[in-house]
């Protein structure tokens, strides 16, 4: 594979790396599977909310604002993010620059709703009767790591990769040696994400436990819709981390250790 | 590199592949960083055991038995594995069947930590008056899987990699194809010990907090403690995941997919 302008060879087009028919349903497997999961834990917090904690509101209801939270989180660092991740490493066959974009693309649709539901959580607290302390608990902590992570991995990301290209063959070296560093730490991200959503997700119970005196049906099986909601993100990182570090080449093969810039 | 028996070509014997300046820095850095924390989580753990809930018991007192279960987890799923994974990917210099056979040991001394640990929470919950349900918390479903998986990667682990020794080059293939498999699900399994520690010591919090009617000075600084040992916990996922994903080939060498069998 020559370096610079002309590195543009692939797995597929080196037939000694050719996927048989293993690796297409392994593949297969994985997009599917990764699509329902990723849908699936989207469509099962807003069931949650919607149907157990009476949906959403914004500044009028600090108690219905607060929904927005987990909804615009999972929906931002869980589905798009998860769907940017695996596109990125599963959309082997379209031209690499749109690839690229779609991957920002995806990132960018996060960015909105990662943003409202930080404000969401930010106004509910403050304007509840007494207002609750922002930045106490270890899930706000967590959050706070993972939210400066994603802003340093967008910026370094769209300025190594995109910007960058301006000049393709003098920054080939720069951006190579970016490529493990920006997917090592965007993983690292990811699971930070889905370990904040469980805290959250476990604060969020124990809160309305402590609330609740008496324990009913109904709260007996909202407890097993948010452990359903865990156990899908745990699903979702297994899947995630299991798509990205596999690569489906023969174990003889050589593979780039820059893979695709 | 040959295959089969003369498989035992390594990154360092290649001149192509050698390590500069940097790469020894940052192999320093991540040995050094990575003990630090590694110890560091197991004596945080101890310390917060020792002086805010009151030392260790058996059966004879539930309460402290409890307080086994925490310092055990975390000894063998966080420090044991911790090294075990670490080892494997940073002792580059030793004959290879040594750091495999250290690999197992370090994984053979966490499943005592484990066996006890797990005992020791059943039996605080059977004791305890009224007792309290086991497998209800979304923390001992995530165990649960945690643990599933860790005797599933244990059993594969020893039969494949140092059973099926027995005919090394009859056996090169298969181990071949295993090795991205159990080093994937390895960090996977590490990543998801780390968010059931996470879970559980927010867990342990809130029902601390349910048990306190007024907040004391003492429970300010327990709640500091806590929220460090989820961050210490985090911070090692970070570093594990760096330094098992990094490899410190230039960006331009080919490696092999199998990396050392």
């Amino acid at each position: 594979m020559a370096r610079g302008g002309t590195a543009t060879a692939r797995y597929e087009d080196d037939s000694e790396n050719a996927w048989n028919c293993g690796s297409w349903f392994e593949y297969l497997l994985i997009v599917i599977l990764s699509t329902i999961l990723l849908v699936g834990v989207l469509v099962l917090t807003l069931f949650w909310i919607m149907f157990y904690r009476g949906g959403f509101a914004w500044s009028e209801n600090p108690t219905l604002q607060f929904n927005l939270h987990p909804t615009l989180m999972i929906a931002g660092f869980i589905t798009f993010t998860g769907f940017s991740i695996l596109l990125y490493r599963l959309c082997r066959c379209l031209k690499h620059i749109y690839v690229k974009l779609a991957h920002m693309f995806f990132h960018a649709c996060a960015i909105p709703c990662v943003v409202l539901g930080f404000l969401s959580v930010f106004d509910s607290h403050n304007l509840s009767d007494p207002p609750k302390i922002n930045f106490y608990s270890l899930h706000s902590w967590l959050g706070f790591v993972t939210m400066g992570l994603f802003v340093l991995q967008f910026v370094v990301g769209f300025f190594s990769f995109l910007v960058l290209l301006c000049c393709e063959n003098h920054t080939y070296a720069c951006r190579a040696t970016m490529v493990p560093i920006h997917a090592s730490f965007g993983l690292v991200n990811f699971m930070l994400a889905i370990a904040t959503c469980i805290t959250g997700l476990i604060e969020k119970e124990k809160a309305l436990n402590a609330e609740k005196s008496i324990s009913s049906n109904n709260a007996e099986m909202e407890h097993y819709i948010i452990n359903s909601l865990g156990i899908t993100l745990v699903a979702i990182g297994i899947i995630v981390s299991f798509a990205v570090r596999r690569s489906n080449a023969p174990a003889t093969a050589k593979v780039y250790v820059t893979e695709r810039l």
